[in-house]
């Protein structure tokens, strides 16, 4: 097939790659001519071009930029496209993204690969980052199911897991497993810089290891990505953070009455409850 | 120097064979006589056995039970101690174990080496496990000098990096950095679990990945591991669980004004506050 990517970045860049890499031609767009000329170097797309105008006769065209600007991408795109081209987008909140595109494209699938590396940009494009990663398509009631089956016979030939859902339960869902974290994380860091003691903060530094380090992760990440997710998925992830809001008042509670059994039982747990979230 | 270990578990057996490969003579005692022989039998001591009076010479004790049965152990052990021995701990909570022991034994420092892993026993004791680790010691005002010397000869050439500080200073510092991180981590298995739409719940498993992995690692852990950290160390950890509800709620009123300049801010500080406390 004729494949377009618009947004040349770490996951346009790996998309194309791997597509290239299983016989499609692959026509990449960036606003910088230079992230295109470094595009066609690394074998990730065979054309770049500044020129949405490239996307002219492709089959599928993936949207790969960032959040903020995927609007306004996709209506400068949509005049170029032919008429039955499928149109997707890798964007990591989904219902906004759908509410905003799909009225702009009758062939609009939402969609979301859960890949990722801690680098971002055309040089950090590689082959198989989706190799095993859930890619999430969030077609509506009114999305033509063409669309659906031509941009999942795209991306399945890349190994991913792929899910099918409504674009709401995608947000819940990444509002738990993805974004809660995020701010779990930050909130100990913050938590953690407020002491007041000299000695007590330079211990605190000094003694930090595994369990502090593995558990701040994500808060101590890219600020960009973690202020993007918080505005497009506001309603979701305030009703998470509400509810672990009570986890916190839970164990206050038991730590405030010394209910050790109690503790013991919640920590068995969560202790039990973890496994089937990891794979 | 002759070297007495009382609880030949993951640390006490550990730091058996290491001492014994820096040319000490170390003896042990397990309540049960065959933990005593494969301690033996694993190189880690070099006599055993369940009766105590077998430390009747040595120059230093390590007590290495777990908290609960630690004082009950030192009253048993300090009648076969001889008058000049030093008497230290591994407890990983210090304000109560140098209240509850320095009273029985006047030549008692606490101590705290930050290392382990996720098995525990003597099958699971290891050389070199304290390299490189923080070995934390808490005499106080009344502590002998000797005594802290005396442990500190023992323990440096095991190649940790050594702390002296007062025992509230060291429970206030984990509080922050290691029990602190347990109880976020578990409320947000807990939190997720919340989910009571069963496409949602299903969802969420599959696309959790490596964000929620490390968050969540502390918080499915041994559950016993972390009663005891907040049964032992409940007014600091209480104390640090109150500033990062504090945190939270922070959050909660930047999703609810959309003060996304804020929240950008506050990823960004976390974003740099995070390297210090890493090695």
């Amino acid at each position: 097939m004729e494949i377009g990517i618009v947004g040349l970045g770490l996951i346009g860049g790996s998309l194309g790659i791997d597509l290239r890499s299983l016989g499609h031609r692959v026509l990449g767009v960036s606003r910088r001519a230079e992230t295109g000329d470094r595009a066609v170097e690394r074998g990730a797309v065979d054309v770049a071009s500044p020129d949405l105008a490239l996307l002219r006769s492709v089959d599928v065209a993936f949207v790969c930029t960032p959040l903020g600007v995927m609007e306004a991408t996709v209506r400068e795109l949509v005049p170029h496209l032919p008429p039955d081209a499928a149109l997707t987008d890798v964007g990591s909140v989904k219902g906004w993204v759908v509410e905003a595109i799909a009225p702009l494209w009758h062939n609009f699938v939402g969609g979301h690969p859960m890949a990722g590396t801690a680098d971002s940009g055309i040089e950090a494009a590689q082959p198989n980052l989706f190799t095993g990663a859930a890619y999430v398509l969030t077609p509506t009631d009114t999305t033509p199911i063409e669309a659906v089956e031509r941009v999942e016979a795209v991306v399945k030939p890349l190994q991913v897991r792929l899910y099918r859902c409504h674009p709401e339960a995608h947000d819940r869902a990444v509002s738990w497993i993805s974004h809660l974290p995020v701010l779990v994380s930050a909130s100990l860091i913050a938590a953690c810089t407020t002491e007041v003691d000299p000695e007590v903060a330079i211990l605190a530094k000094a003694l930090a290891s595994s369990g502090f380090r593995d558990t701040s992760r994500v808060g101590g990440g890219n600020p960009e990505l973690g202020v993007m997710m918080a505005r497009y998925n506001t309603p979701a992830l305030r009703q998470s953070l509400l509810v672990y809001r009570d986890q916190i008042n839970h164990l206050l509670n038991l730590l405030e009455q010394q209910d050790w059994q109690a503790l013991q039982a919640m920590l068995e747990q969560t202790h039990r409850d973890r496994p089937p979230f990891l794979r």
